[in-house]
């Protein structure tokens, strides 16, 4: 895909992170600008990553009793304004569809933001009894938000791939435990797919999703010290299911309301991805997400050629047989220092070198992406240890990321401290909270920092709101975010 | 899903088949209607079907070396006009949006009734160099056109799910040859999966896709006699690279224009089976797309319930294990044959019963979807019964839908015996035509018949043309379609 001049990473990423990030994105060949500023478009390779999350996912929600279906991406704006409070919040970034064709259709149409009252005009058709509970619907779809702050790929777009997950209980407990088995499922995809650790917990009522009783979250940490929300779960309440007449006949033969949640992660896990784990040569993929775990290029001269290739095929084909998902760079257009370039740019963890020197050792060369190292292996031991690498590079870049949020998280024991913190290393900082929402909102206001997660571990709670001086009721995580 | 109340399929396919379909899409759970008129929701079982659908293709087109990415939903008016041709065949039917919150947007957007344009806008981009050929992209995503005419379930809807392919390459034969593979691979999907055969050929210049050099075309027939379009696949030829200026640098150090190719099948397909397969009770569904391949009832007393619930259980894990997507309805708020009634509806293309007289004699009992026949198993031969008679159902639908197709593909000696034709019977009517674009025009002014396709095989040409006269170019095959 990339053409023969493409050159390398050339911004670094302690210097100019954003700069940096957009040449991972762009260079990598993870995503494109499209022609509509604020759209982007999503390259084979960055498909490729989305396909596997989406992937784990699925099956997941599956394992678990839901099931996926479609909903259009046209919503009429009498039914988006149906829950007040949800409308207000949606409404400044709605697109509008106002003409089809050279006809101005009547009510405007709005394009999907999020599926709420779309789903919910529908479900209220086709839940009546409580044999039709629990209903648990997921939608692999794409949502459109105008953007007005600047955006950036994967992370803030006017359009973004996601999955919206939508459930009807009977009972509130149930509600409540859905929304808490999704928050599982998504920290597991997160935590031991993307090696990508994160703090779990209640979002403050100013940061909760427009419309829930409340809304859970994972918070991440990136290498710059800013914080990326990656994924959301909502316990709705009754807050929907009372507009929308989502009514059950229970056992008791009475009408009830059904209880609702909510829940979605999208392609911004792409962009966690690369500020969690990047360095300046580019991407660094964790092995079970990464569409190729394992490239094999063969290095030789023209008269080594075939004998070279034949091996290294060999190789390619052993490795698939195993599982492991093998790539062999057989192209004659390009030297191998490019390759290896292009490889390690595109974060493949583990690089198999193969040249005629090797096939008479009967070794082949390993080459970390993580660590750089190279690790010699017996040509019959080739799998074995390839499985070892993938496994140990999975591991270490989850407890690097780990020892990264540790060590930036802070506990400051004054507002002139938490400023400092923040202004100058940023990163999590934990502290107590009154629970009002005047000083959430001041602290906001003086250093760009707000609530970002109201850990569900509360063990460590100061004594004092790290803002007001009054008894703290919560110890929150505040910093500044994407 | 269904609630209880939930009645059959009470129209007759034979008497009104347009009212029978309905009401399988809707009694089946397969879709329902969206809020905005001409608009459907795929409901779980439904987008089961077209999960599987879309599974297959899906690895054959990666097989084949495609890959998959994403493109935004809008594009705007100036992209979207640049091949002429190609704007005027879809602005009629465009969505547009004007507007994002309260502010009018500067040029307005299309939402993407065909991806054709902003694909290439992009690939220009990405392409410079013959090593970067072929480039062989599909997209799974919606396409959305405003229909004027009266809408249908999965046949004409203003949004509907499909993919996208769009190819580019070096050689006017390597596209040709990329169209051609493509249609080899639907072909085998619709033949072997769906169970419908079809007649491959190429469309006239009237009916081929706006913008394409030819289409090449998969028609079938459904049962009340009409064709429908179950895929199409167009050579490009240099018609949209030399718009959007998809040049590369040859070996030969010089400047050339690509081809292209580009195609794509829809949710059509799930109306195809429904209107090839189904009867009187519902859908029925070919083995190879059934979402559930074989349902267990377990038919017991309260005092039996246990016994035969756990046996059920016991077949359903041994039937998983060997591969088989089976499904143990074990409801008690429903009466055995409220479920009878309820699979059958949904197509499922086999069903055991089993019941304490059953377990006894170490047997169960097998029901077939398609012929209703009863066929009694032993116990510790169910799974090879199942294989056998799964195998058989498939290919069966399919050559019950052969003999149909053949049985109503007529070959007419004047006009007017073809104008009596399609009136009387309808069908595929296989006549001569002159190729000239006045005799396609008016027999369609007739007889609402249009030309279909213009079969590869050409072997049985009539000699003359069916309305003129004249000397016959070609055989084709005219038809009322949807």
């Amino acid at each position: 895909m990339s053409s023969v001049s493409s050159p390398g990473i050339d911004a670094k990423r302690n210097e100019d992170f954003s700069e940096w990030y957009t040449q991972v994105v762009l260079k990598a060949g993870l995503a494109d600008y499209a022609p509509v500023k604020g759209f982007i478009v999503l390259r084979p390779y960055g498909y490729a990553i989305w396909e596997s999350i989406r992937d784990l996912l699925d099956r997941r929600f599956k394992e678990t009793g839901h099931q996926n279906a479609f909903l259009p991406v046209l919503i009429p704006e009498s039914l988006l304004s149906k829950e007040k409070e949800h409308f207000a919040g949606f409404t400044p970034e709605v697109f509008w569809v106002t003409k089809a064709g050279d006809t101005d259709i009547g009510e405007r149409l709005a394009l999907r933001p999020t599926s709420e009252t779309l789903a919910y005009s529908v479900f209220a058709k086709w839940i009546t009894s409580y044999r039709d509970l629990p209903l648990k619907i997921n939608f692999w779809n794409s949502a459109l938000r105008a953007e007005i702050k600047a955006t950036k790929p994967f992370i803030r777009t006017s359009e973004f791939l996601w999955q919206e997950g939508h459930t009807v209980h009977a009972t509130e407990e149930e509600a409540e435990q859905e929304v808490m088995m999704i928050l599982d499922i998504y920290r597991d995809l997160i935590e031991n797919y993307l090696a990508v650790p994160s703090l779990t917990g209640y979002k403050s009522d100013g940061e909760k999703f427009v419309g829930a009783k409340y809304t859970t979250t994972l918070e991440g940490l990136m290498a710059d010290g800013r914080a990326l929300q990656m994924g959301t779960s909502h316990h709705l309440g009754q807050n929907f299911s009372k507009p929308f007449e989502i009514k059950y006949l229970g056992k008791d033969t009475k009408e009830h309301f059904a209880w609702q949640t909510s829940w979605g992660v999208s392609w911004r896990l792409i962009g966690a991805l690369i500020m969690v784990h990047g360095d300046d040569k580019g991407l660094v993929l964790p092995p079970q997400v990464a569409p190729i775990q394992v490239v094999i290029v063969p290095i030789h001269k023209d008269k080594d050629a075939k004998l070279v290739k034949d091996r290294a095929a060999e190789i390619e084909s052993e490795l698939k047989r195993a599982g492991i998902r093998a790539h062999m760079d057989g192209r004659d257009e390009y030297t191998s220092g490019w390759k290896f370039n292009e490889w390690e740019m595109k974060g493949v963890p583990l690089r198999i070198n193969i040249g005629p020197r090797d096939i008479e050792k009967g070794q082949a060369e390993f080459v970390r992406r993580d660590t750089k190292e190279k690790i010699q292996s017996e040509r019959a031991e080739l799998v074995d240890t390839a499985n070892k690498l993938l496994a140990n590079i999975q591991e270490s870049l989850l407890s690097r990321a780990r020892a990264f949020l540790n060590e930036n998280t802070s506990r400051p024991d004054s507002y002139s401290e938490f400023k400092s913190i923040i202004e100058r290393r940023g990163g999590f900082v934990m502290a107590g909270w009154c629970e009002r929402e005047e000083c959430e909102e001041r602290i906001k206001q003086d250093t760009g920092a707000d609530i970002r997660v109201i850990p569900f571990e509360q063990k460590d709670k100061p004594a004092k709101c790290i803002y007001c001086g009054q008894e703290s009721k919560k110890a929150v995580i505040f910093a500044r975010a994407y």
